[in-house]
């Protein structure tokens, strides 16, 4: 016999997770909602040729692709040094691919600015680990059609809320431009070759300090003169100094340099996010600018942000502004901004809820009692409002009971043939 | 560039679709689990071995399968005989084959009646055409480890009972029992090669009616004799007089043959649904004996049953019970039986809810209001309760309220330079 369990990689859910976890999903669609977006569904695949044109970065290797129907083994070998003949569909990686080819479908049905929530699975063949899985749940928001600051305030403000209805207050916002990354990797004199590279090392900044990021960039042989004065700037004391967030503090984060059009779209998602939320209780704004934050996505064009929370030193989630991406589908450049939520790792650090708003009970019978008389009682009950199950009496109550109230019920009765409603004696579980 | 449609025989949800299908899935959700049944969830991929076993049916063929990660062009060659060596993963198409893997693996943690609900999308590479998908939902209920009536009279009286909360009250159940069928064609002499042929063709007979499902057994070859034996039993005025439902009935509208047992349940059932739900409009019990329900899927071994609804003339859900099929995976047979709503062809009835609970409000902003400001404001009105859409103003401001009130939105207001929350002139929408 084959074995029982899940595909390598993913996971089932027991009643008490998956409730949990649609409980989890209830609060950020509502809250989403409240904040003017609108909730759309795609397919879970996409072609083949979509998902492998590129703009997936090095999730594109990690996509399952789906063989094509209807091939024979002469066929098949055929297609063997092919992909593109043997697949033509691949369950997809992200929400953001699928989303780009939504707004180029249905554009003309949509709002000028849509607003969008994607609540749904994606897949990655990524080799299993703790935490880490093969299929996973991803919710993104993004606003397609504004290219101001709005845009990022909008999701910025939106996912805070979010976060503090599901328990979790004291979220803060980690913000950076990816122009201002570019015009700092200028200013130093980094050659046009080696800044993925560089890019990547200073993306370990939180983990192996200045010193570290210097040394590593000078053991990879780049260019040393930038490195020097890259290093030296980042040796200042200021350098770590840049909150609360304004323009004062961003302008001194940075060297000189950097576009004024791209401090303004800072400074506007600051005002704007300190506006809608007022101080937090160290007086700041929740929101801080990082000069170094770099995030992995080769699409994104302008800012990019992190989502962190004091109860945890992973980011919670994260996102940045695409402005290119939906271009490659419609033919025609239109601004994107996206906000995710790393929900896997948000639905384990919510707080306990409310077990049940109704009341729950559990009508344990004896064998005797007709199946009509049962049948009849539950719906009564339910019908009053109750959550029921029907449980026969077993030899060990005790244990029946406490499966019962592990499952969320907080009522038992027992049943006898001719039981009516009116007699029937309801206690506490547990 | 690629064409942006979603994939063959699949569809994207807009923001309207999408609301409508999230709730009726909600309602259906709410019902089910208030007459004890608890949601669980599995990977939307299973092992293709699993898959391919011979439980699945037809089903089976129209698999999609996912090719195996890591294979160069020479290891697809030479697996190119053999599917088992090209795809180890398949999407399901149905959630049955994985709910016995689910009851297989965590059977240790369940209750010892386990009353499941699943609702989630399979996939089935059929040939596209109006109302068939290639992704579609199903929404499952299942009662694992219940051998008695009580089993089909909970599913059904739970789904009826979801049904009216859908408000698409009047719903009816035709049921039989596969053991009655095989009787039938025992006592009327069907050789045991041409049975399943007598059942694809009585099935027909909604479609074909009694003379056309004679005529093209005859034309079948089908044994003569039987043929001559099952039309004059078909053609009694009695046949169709079997309602409503009760053991005199039942016995009346079967030939003689059929194991006392196997009317019992029916009647236990029949009995149970009507202490639960009363009697009809027309005096009846909404459940109806149907000798001549088939149904096509082979793993069925008891009661199957169909669900009508006075709207529409194709059945709006059905299921049955499937006692061997999870011994297929845990080597010890376990009594099973579940109903599947066909919600794809559900959501399109149910008539339109509530908009919306709360208020909802457009603010259309002058182009030089400040960011800040807009957010703020948005924020405010979000934190009284309100689901809030920015939008600037543009010259055709009358087609933008109506894209607004199409989505859902109910009053608007104009925001200039300044406008403080109290001086807020809240509209109704058109």
């Amino acid at each position: 016999m084959a074995s029982v369990n899940p595909p390598r990689g993913m996971r089932d859910f027991l009643p008490a997770d998956k409730a949990r976890r649609e409980r989890v999903l209830g609060v950020i669609r509502e809250r989403y909602r409240a904040h003017g977006f609108d909730e759309i569904e795609t397919p879970v695949v996409e072609d083949y040729a979509r998902l492998h044109a590129g703009i997936g970065g090095d999730n594109e290797k990690l996509a399952f692709n789906v063989l094509k129907r209807g091939m024979d083994a002469e066929a098949i070998r055929a297609a063997a040094g092919d992909p593109a003949q043997l697949s033509d569909l691949g369950l997809r990686y992200d929400l953001t691919v699928p989303l780009a080819r939504f707004y180029a479908t249905h554009r003309g049905q949509l709002p000028t600015v849509f607003r969008s929530i994607q609540i749904a699975p994606v897949w990655r063949a990524e080799r299993p680990q703790k935490g880490r899985y093969r299929q996973f749940v991803q919710c993104d928001i993004d606003i397609i059609g504004d290219a101001t600051a709005r845009a990022e305030a909008e999701l910025l403000v939106a996912s805070l809320d979010t976060l503090d209805a599901l328990g979790l207050e004291g979220g803060s916002i980690r913000i950076n431009d990816r122009r201002a990354l570019d015009a700092m990797l200028d200013v130093f004199g980094f050659a046009a070759d080696e800044r993925p590279g560089v890019l990547i090392t200073i993306d370990k900044l939180d983990k192996i300090g200045s010193d570290g990021v210097i040394a590593e960039l000078t053991e990879r042989g780049t260019t040393p003169e930038a490195v020097a004065a890259f290093g030296a700037f980042l040796l200042r004391p200021e350098t770590l100094e840049y909150r609360p967030f304004g323009e004062g503090q961003i302008r001194k984060a940075l060297p000189e340099g950097v576009p004024d059009g791209v401090i303004a779209h800072l400074v506007g998602i600051g005002d704007s996010v300190a506006a809608a939320r007022g101080a937090d209780s160290l007086g700041g704004v929740p929101l801080v600018f990082d000069p170094f934050l770099v995030r992995g996505m080769g699409y994104y064009t302008g800012t990019i942000f992190e989502l962190a929370h004091p109860s945890v030193d992973y980011s919670l989630g994260g996102g940045g502004r695409y402005d290119g991406m939906i271009g490659r589908f419609l033919g025609q450049d239109v601004p994107a901004v996206g906000f995710s939520f790393g929900f896997e790792r948000l639905v384990d650090l919510v707080p306990e809820g409310e077990v049940d708003a109704g009341s729950s009970i559990v009508l344990v019978h004896d064998r005797d009692v007709p199946v009509a008389e049962l049948v009849a009682l539950k719906a009564a009950l339910v019908a009053e409002g109750s959550r029921v199950r029907l449980e026969q009496r077993t030899k060990n109550l005790k244990a029946l009971l406490e499966r019962a109230g592990a499952d969320g019920y907080s009522t038992f009765a027992t049943v006898s043939r001719g039981t009516p409603r009116a007699e029937l004696d309801l206690r506490p579980l547990g």
